[in-house]
């Protein structure tokens, strides 16, 4: 089923209260702030480090490239849980979800300085876990593959 | 063999053109600047993320956590490369490591706010690779658990 990439981002939706995460809410002012997509069955998003996210130099950090996957991951993970519910990011009641597990490979060096392409596609939708593959694509090449296991939010960690 | 810690850390013996890693470079001003050193058979290293270094409100980003087992884990797999040589870190030649593979458990939530205590183990030394797990301390409880694959710094990567 083909969707047409919406103008507000995943991460667009997330409730205030848990808008603030360093790497996709869009409440935190110093953070990277990730914005996903729909595009096709494939989710993705684009982000191009600053000149100071260096690994050694003239290559991204490595604890960036997580961070996207991590972060794609999660966004990923909630748009599929609401579309296995059969409704809209605006719908009640809301959707988040935290990582439980994250892995990434680095399959070669990811350079500095040109966007980066987050790509996820959805693997597994089951009761309150999804599990989203992600890559992420460099001067026309993938240069990490990772994997999320994203938990729907306990209850208990909200501060509302 | 019980070693007393030093004063300087694994990542202060980095050569100067790979010590600008976001993580752990000691010439990125704008980076985490980790520190770790050995304490017995185990390393060790302290950070304290900042405020805005969040998930949700209160707990700490998981790709700060990440982060942190990544570089943890490429000093501790320095200092063990030297150890398996039998020779100090200050020796020529230098060793520097890169991350192959990140694994990352996320077993609680981890609060923000307090120190985190970064631990690691060698679990394995053979040619160019070194393999570590580590694991995220904080108010009392073993909050994260992960393991890096470090492979010696390709040559090809150092832009000097």
């Amino acid at each position: 089923m083909q969707r047409r990439m919406s103008d507000l981002a995943f991460q667009d939706y997330y409730p205030d209260d848990v808008s603030h995460c360093y790497g996709c809410g869009r409440l935190n002012e110093h953070g990277i702030q990730l914005k996903s997509r729909w595009d096709g069955e494939e989710s993705v998003a684009y982000y191009t480090p600053k000149p100071y996210h260096t690994a050694v130099p003239g290559y991204v950090y490595g604890g960036m490239l997580a961070s996207l996957i991590d972060c794609h991951g999660t966004g990923t993970a909630a748009a599929a849980g609401y579309r296995a519910e059969g409704r809209t990011m605006d719908s009640q009641p809301p959707l988040r979800y935290v990582t439980a597990a994250l892995n990434v490979n680095y399959l070669r060096p990811t350079p500095l300085g040109d966007p980066l392409e987050v790509r996820g596609r959805v693997k597994e939708v089951k009761g309150r876990k999804v599990v989203v593959e992600a890559w992420i694509i460099a001067g026309g090449e993938v240069c990490v593959r990772g994997e999320v296991v994203a938990v729907q939010l306990p209850e208990a960690m909200r501060q509302s």
